[in-house]
């Protein structure tokens, strides 16, 4: 008999008929013996619906209220949840955020949970029960209610999880699991049966949706078995997030090939190069709230060097203020934009121990004539800005370079 | 300085526009320098709304769940008026029924309030703060929450104002008091500037809605001094609802007429006239869960008697069903029906030392030819039904022939 924590997300229980769907997977479970706690989103649309009343009330609603009007929506849920199993002969019991007692930290709608307390779902657990937890939510320790942030449902199915120390911990959504990469774009991408959790947290930082990073990390830390599902097929094991690569394997060097079409360049040239400089200027943007992704500075020559870097596209307009605002610092410049980029990242444990990753992607991508204008590498990961026109073409060329159509 | 509870109804905060106008009579109240506590039901609409997802998702909801999901619409209430009320300047801060600790006992749906804490509410006061509590909801000894049934949100109001020893608990509702009886049938009707909580106990089980009838209860048995409002007229002191009758002024005999078209009258004719038929008759009534109002044995002839009984109309179905199955008992008799019957009661403390209520009652309804079927009694009411034809001629005879038009 397993413990198994399930969370389900706001399209899976989006509508009463899918949280009678929802019911009778859990009753499956049940049915084969296990032990079952279940972590809901809010149905799909329902955050929404309740941050529009306080925009129309408040220009500015107060984090406190906000994170009390807002976390009802996973109230709701867990409470037709556990009609719908009762209905169908499951008992259950729904617990909130506060009942459960999962403390958090006082940081209105992005809180950190801190501690759970297990004794009550033990309890409840042990009298046959199913428990039904409202994701998303906690309350600090002088009980005021807390939200985690968007996504903050796969936090909190993890963190029970690792409190319970429960043998899995399955996250329901509507893929089948995660991919080498977009299958909308290379239809040869195959589901992986398992994933490390750094390359998992390097594909959810590259734009890959299925997972809530804060989840991910969580799950690594805690050495969670964490499982990616569809809430919406019977059949399948999803994708395994482990917590080391297995040793028994042979390893394929890549796993999967993360894109983000959103990536804007800007150039400073011609700026005086003298120690400072990459501050001079970086220093404002980062002040002004905007992440700087990729940065590349050339070798200097005539006592000028230039300057790139990458941010999101929606950020250039306050990167190029924050520039503007600090011409005097960096000194005579000129700035280009390019908004027309695109990041493709090869994310592989494997790359440890295999050094020709780069060289291999580089020709790759050469062989098609595609120009890479920067790099950045991490220990697992090698991502290029290149031309978003280039995009899908590159996608699909080191899809097969690295072998990621083959079983 | 006083302390003032207010409670706001589904109707007056109906809207984020209607949220904001509370806050601003909010406001106004703090600057008169009054501490206030205030007690917000759902959004109109919202609690229908949500009972609606429970009958979507099963056929009998679990009442423990069902509490669960209702009670969230009072909990977005009280996050979006804070916020109202943080924007025009005014501190504020919010309780779910859990937080604030109203303690029930488990009967969820029609739970009883049993305490409060009135420790963080008086040291949120003492901060300068506007208390937000959400009504008609508590939590039990084992932190379920639990809801008090329909209206309950009043009696919130009211076991808050008792706790916490309130100048004035205030109802504001979509009226603008209590009247000698209902304006649109005599135009003449006037509002009262004070009531018993007697008289109105009278007035609210006769179907006159403006309170729920157990926070009146409450407020009399802890001497609340209870005031109703409009929440959408700036002008008006409402009705003040009294402990006792003012021993200074002059009282009216009548303070109000009340009545109720939904009756029906049951007769069950030439029964057996030995002792116990009353029980034998209504026994079965009462046991298939039919409220009985009215009831009148004549005296009986040749050993038989007829018994007649008043019902709401929509109990008759289940009344003569469960007299049918008694037939038996009953012994033989012949039953009829009348489904076009009204109430009309005169109420006022006034007649414990006026004797000669009830004859002036019943010469005003003969002098327009009204027959009188039935008659009831209690210390301080007179309910006659009559045919349902002649209910509104009646009511307005009755508020002439007792001067309440005159103020």
């Amino acid at each position: 008999m397993a413990l198994i924590v399930q969370k389900y997300g706001g399209t899976s229980v989006g509508t009463p008929e899918r949280i009678k769907n929802v019911a009778r997977r859990i009753a499956a479970c049940r049915e084969r013996g296990d032990d079952v706690i279940v972590v809901v989103s809010a149905m799909s649309g329902e955050t929404n619906r309740l941050i529009g009343l306080t925009k129309e009330v408040s220009s500015k609603p107060l984090p406190r209220e906000l994170d009390v009007v807002v976390s009802t929506g996973e109230q709701v849920t867990i409470g037709l949840l556990c009609m719908a199993l009762h209905d169908i002969d499951v008992k259950a019991k729904s617990y909130t955020g506060g009942q459960v007692r999962i403390l958090t930290d006082s940081a209105h709608t992005k809180a950190r949970i801190l501690s759970i307390d297990e004794a009550p779902i033990r309890r409840d657990l042990s009298e046959g029960s199913v428990i039904v937890v409202a994701g998303f939510q906690g309350v600090d320790e002088a009980g005021n209610i807390t939200t985690l942030g968007r996504g903050g449902s796969d936090t909190t199915a993890v963190a029970i999880a690792a409190a319970l120390k429960a043998d899995e911990c399955q996250i329901y959504t509507d893929v089948d699991g995660v991919y080498t990469t977009d299958p909308r774009i290379v239809s040869e991408a195959r589901k992986l049966d398992s994933i490390t959790f750094e390359e998992m947290l390097e594909l959810a930082s590259l734009g890959s949706k299925v997972l809530q990073i804060r989840s991910v990390e969580f799950a690594g830390k805690y050495k969670v078995k964490l499982r990616v599902l569809s809430s919406f097929e019977d059949q399948g094991e999803g994708t395994l997030i482990t917590v080391e690569e297995d040793q028994n394997m042979e390893q394929p060097i890549i796993s999967g090939i993360a894109f983000n079409r959103d990536e804007a360049k800007i150039t400073v040239l011609g700026a005086p190069d003298r120690p400072g400089i990459a501050y001079r200027i970086l220093g404002p943007v980062a002040d002004s709230n905007v992440d700087v992704d990729m940065i590349v500075q050339n070798v200097g020559h005539d006592g000028a060097t230039d300057f790139s870097f990458t941010v999101s596209r929606g950020d250039v307009e306050k990167a190029l203020k924050a520039l503007e605002a600090a011409k005097g610092e960096i000194g005579e410049h000129v700035i280009e934009t390019d908004t027309t980029m695109a990041k493709v990242s090869v994310v592989g444990v494997g790359m440890r121990s295999h050094p020709g990753v780069a060289a291999k992607m580089f020709r790759a991508l050469g062989d098609e004539g595609i120009n890479i204008q920067m790099i950045a590498t991490s220990e697992i990961r090698i991502s290029v800005a290149i031309e978003e026109k280039y995009l899908e073409l590159a996608v699909r060329v080191l899809h097969k370079a690295f072998g990621l159509d083959q079983a």
